[in-house]
């Protein structure tokens, strides 16, 4: 099979920072469906698993976390998926990734592809709704029982899990959803998404809130960076407040700002279910189920913005470049490999 | 009214690092009750506090933050105490604290002295219940339901707060409880308190785990300080697990260690409650009356372990001296000031 891989961590204007290769086709056995790739989405994730490659290395790894394509055979263990099913799934961040024509990938954090959607529309959805869903119900354990007072700040609400973070929270909860974002476009895409409120993560957060009669917040979830916004967040967090991180750090911190509210650190990684094959590793399987039904019901909309043609070594390297920049309003995606 | 105080941070080999001292009689106003103190007990967070001063103080600082005694005035907002009432507490930590013939505290933090007690022996139950109930079911939320194989580790059990903790959740959970201690009459007395086993945190703890069939553990409550087991933590918590922290650290962390496991991590402050007066407040006044029904029927025990004569300046020096070794089984106490 055909696939895209990258040999060590170049920058993306590099044309040699990713290649095009081939390897034979794998064999689906065990929980495993093989999987013929017709759409995939792009994440953060992708650059970082890049800069994280030290030295070169001897086989090209295929890096990519969000695909919708058609099985095409199933192991012996699969029960709940047969060949010709349409699918959609982030993947495992320990195996390769779906920058390839065929990927294998275990059935127990597999959806259907939401019917209504092209392949690239649903391979939008599954890394960042898996995500977003862990991050407010099983972290910040947000439910339909929070009242109206409840207010969620959602740091960085335009990007792809931002899009669904605000989504599943104005749809399941009955949380007052306030985002930041600092562009009239992100600001309005946050809106459509279903916040609330908006305001400027370039301008003082506490300020902002105060004008919204909120001194501080019982619940954050910061889908940025956590430097810029760690003293911030220990000021504007609630006495037993809960925070959400995604991101890591790549440096100390100070927790102690933390002790004498008595805050809540979550981390949320959606790879942690199907990195360790928890006991919640069908969860997964579960809330793409659900939600592949939200988005045919017309109550959660897909993220994707834009496509960026097929996949290959020069669309996924200028797709790279893209997030890098750090300025996406929902999803990129690429079509199939042509084969 | 007699007082003992501290003006500056000095050690506890200086006869100067207390002071006996008079000021005017306090008066209860609003929620508050003017509580005749009967008997007191002795946390870490004397000598933190007094470690935080700086420079020399105008007026002597009133430390001590765990009482019993009679309520002598109510204030006019007062509805669930009256005069003549023998109550516990732990107390405010913005306020003056218990080393006083008389303190101020507001209701909503009181709860009854449980009447087979002493009031030394009450005066161990309010600080240390309240922290542990609040890290056990608020934070590491264990609760009835959590089942047998369910390990929740106690870092540091032999202490006044672990007792306590082992206590709660031996009677109210289903938890297998896994304490450490280093000294052999540590370690009978955490098993004397409930802890199914207990291993050693000056070994490696991880091998010790092991040997308990616990590769890892889903819940962590460190009363221990927090650097020199950050990365054994990181190690041996489960994925998705929790883990709860009472020290502060002065020191930055490695916060991303926890996140390729997507870990919880809680800060327990008894404080919080009562220096934000936040709606959880009285809380504090429930969760005091049912430990003081529990220790009525038995199932809960004071720790009271040692007497060290009644407050005074000389006493609570020794006390001080006696905490900051660090090696306390259970608690020491003092009696209130001679009139």
């Amino acid at each position: 099979m055909k696939a895209v891989g990258v040999l060590e961590n170049l920058p993306t204007s590099n044309v040699a920072s990713f290649v095009d290769f081939e390897l034979p086709d794998p064999v689906a056995r065990g929980k495993n469906l093989l999987v013929r790739i017709h759409g995939i989405s792009m994440n953060p994730v992708d650059f970082k698993e890049r800069h994280d490659i030290v030295g070169k290395l001897a086989e090209p790894a295929i890096l990519g976390w969000d695909a919708c394509g058609e099985v095409m055979a199933v192991g012996d263990e699969v029960t709940e998926y047969k060949a010709g099913d349409m699918v959609m799934y982030a993947g495992e961040i320990n195996r390769p990734g779906c920058h390839a024509e065929l990927q294998l990938v275990d059935e127990r954090i597999v959806g259907p592809k939401p019917t209504r959607l092209t392949p690239e529309e649903a391979a939008c959805v599954p890394l960042t709704a898996l995500a977003a869903w862990e991050a407010l119900f099983d972290r910040l354990e947000i439910d339909r029982l929070t009242d109206e007072n409840t207010a969620l700040l959602i740091i960085g609400g335009a990007g792809g899990l931002g899009s669904m973070a605000i989504q599943f929270a104005r749809q399941l909860s009955k949380c007052k959803i306030i985002a930041t974002a600092s562009r009239k476009e992100s600001k309005d895409w946050c809106l459509k998404m279903g916040a609330h409120h908006v305001i400027d993560h370039s301008k003082n957060l506490k300020e902002q809130l105060v004008n919204l009669d909120h001194d501080t917040v019982p619940l954050i979830l910061n889908l940025s960076s956590n430097i810029p916004y760690w003293e911030t967040m220990a000021e504007i967090i609630a006495p037993e407040g809960a925070i959400c991180l995604v991101a890591s750090t790549k440096a100390k911190l100070d927790l102690d700002l933390f002790m004498g509210k008595s805050v809540r650190i979550n981390y949320e990684l959606m790879f942690t279910r199907s990195l360790y094959a928890t006991d919640k590793m069908p969860a997964q399987g579960d809330v793409l189920r659900q939600v592949a039904k939200m988005i045919d019901s017309g109550t959660i909309l897909h993220t994707r913005t834009e496509g960026m043609g097929k996949i290959s070594a020069a669309n996924i390297r200028k797709g790279h470049a893209r997030i890098e920049a750090g300025q996406m309003i929902g999803k990129a995606t690429l079509s199939g490999i042509n084969t």
